[in-house]
């Protein structure tokens, strides 16, 4: 399996976007308290999440006809893979998603490119053994 | 104010539980995603929360007149204040949450006891300062 079909493996896992969406709403929710200075909890939207999935580049890895649920699940899939694989922490994650001046919407931008790139990288290191 | 109060004033804190929320949903799934072996994303209800905070032995620490949506909040409240002053990780946490052989709603009962009575000990030491 090449390095990108296992990142699209990731991106349509479904079951990893039920824990993924659990996930994304804590980071992004203690994000925002650490910006905002008061704790704050927020559902993130598809919405949100669809547009970060394709300005981070990665609308390629999935094929035509997907939904914009589709997209957030991929989001939340992806993110949650890279903090279980221990590839990306929580204290990593605030800290690209506090430190861009756009906000934590362009911060999940961010996210989402290093955590597709961790992913893709243990591909190609497992590969290579 | 007394380690009382202190706990008190956290239970009833409406802001942090809205974080609290997002934390608990958090924690709790990937508590079952351990002990079920495959990714797993609930949202803990109401009902599952207020249940495991009169188990726990805190129903008195919040006045009469109180909904099943306050104790709720209070689970939430308490649970991520101990997050976020860095009396329980996410990793011990999720010990807690998966070691009771009552499975994680039993677990839950547990975690919100160990949480109270670090957030009461911090309280203390504080006063004792």
């Amino acid at each position: 399996m090449s390095e990108e079909d296992a990142v699209r493996q990731v991106l349509r896992n479904r079951q990893l976007a039920s824990l993924g969406d659990a996930y994304v709403n804590f980071v992004y929710s203690l994000a925002l308290t650490k910006v905002n200075k008061r704790p704050e909890g927020v559902k993130v939207s598809d919405r949100v999440l669809a547009q970060a999935f394709k300005l981070a580049g990665l609308r390629d890895y999935l094929g035509t006809r997907v939904t914009r649920k589709d997209l957030a699940n991929a989001c939340e899939s992806l993110l949650v893979e890279a903090y279980l694989s221990d590839l990306l922490s929580i204290e990593e994650s605030i800290t690209i998603l506090t430190q861009d001046p756009g906000g934590v919407a362009a911060g999940l931008v961010n996210l989402l490119k290093v955590a597709a790139e961790q992913v893709r990288q243990k591909a190609q290191a497992m590969h290579d053994c």
